[in-house]
């Protein structure tokens, strides 16, 4: 494709995105997009065949990106400590930084948004919904285990477990953070999961 | 209003809820609910001024049903035990437990629905969402002030962000659990957070 049609289907992409999140995915219609891109509805159907289409191209950048940005956290944490532990502290102490860089509230996350439209949605998003969730779980349990060799954890925890929690803090912590407008609850929220990996595996 | 009145009324905020978790909040239409209640229009607005006027009835009754959930298990807790921090505990997995009986995955939040359709909804709806999530932090902080009080924590930490934990950990364990279909993800987010209490506050 060329540079203008990918410039093109970026500038539909985040459009739609934006708008789903703050408003849902029933509720964002081609014609609103295509309004705001000022495009027409031949350019639009150019890049994605209707909106089933669109999600899944949604969340299949969603989940590029997320995989993308954990592990470049893990790689700098990778670079700068040696201790699976502190890897670990390191890596969860970067993305509550990144978190509280943000300027406003978190804009939210695409699988909350599909799983709270989940009948709304067709098989094959939810489908790369649940892919994304598991690839989070892989990368987090990933450096969990590295840990978890390394340290007996004072109590009887598993490492899926673990990584899971911290898929749940975020969303839940975007989730809780945009109900009462406190911008910074996620970042805590992040600290606290920090804290409970610091109890359980330190000595 | 009569019994009847209220049946009805109760029927259609049952459907609406079902439905609204099921698909959001804008694909739930008031003919969608009147069709599955087998009711006229008229009935609707008989008992609702529109959808702003429902999804506000939903909420404060969400409320409600939340609040007395919470205070019935923290009751319970305080019948069988004495000491606040295993009061704590056993609140956790009373409601661990609660969660771990429903046959199937936890329908969601309407917290979390109303928050990801934020520009779908009134201000007034937004108002008592965001009052729903401060009575989480109310009940839960005003146990964890006990406990506080009486055993030194292991870490730096204050008792609001904790509480919201709790809700946090509801709210992301619902969003993962649903976004990929395994419904005991929940309680074992759940049984995580009651490790935590635990490692930062007994002995």
């Amino acid at each position: 494709m060329s540079t203008k049609g990918n410039m093109t289907r970026n500038k539909l992409m985040d459009i739609a995105e934006r708008r789903i999140l703050q408003k849902g995915f029933s509720a964002t219609s081609i014609e609103d997009i295509i309004t705001e891109a000022g495009i027409s509805k031949g350019g639009f159907f150019y890049h994605f065949e209707g909106k089933d289409d669109l999600a899944y191209a949604l969340m299949q950048r969603y989940r590029e990106q997320d995989a993308f940005l954990f592990s470049g956290l893990f790689r700098r944490a990778e670079e700068l400590l040696d201790d699976p532990l502190q890897q670990m502290l390191l890596f969860i102490k970067l993305l509550a930084e990144m978190m509280d860089q943000l300027e406003d509230l978190h804009p939210g996350c695409l699988v909350a948004s599909f799983t709270y439209e989940s009948h709304e949605v067709n098989d094959q998003v939810k489908a790369i919904t649940a892919d994304s969730v598991m690839d989070w779980r892989q990368l987090f349990s990933d450096q969990l285990n590295k840990v978890h060799q390394h340290y007996p954890p004072k109590l009887d925890v598993n490492t899926t477990d673990l990584a899971d929690l911290l898929s749940t803090v975020i969303e839940g912590g975007i989730v809780v953070s945009r109900a009462i407008g406190d911008k910074k609850l996620l970042v805590r929220q992040l600290l606290e999961y920090r804290n409970y990996i610091r109890l359980l595996y330190e000595a």
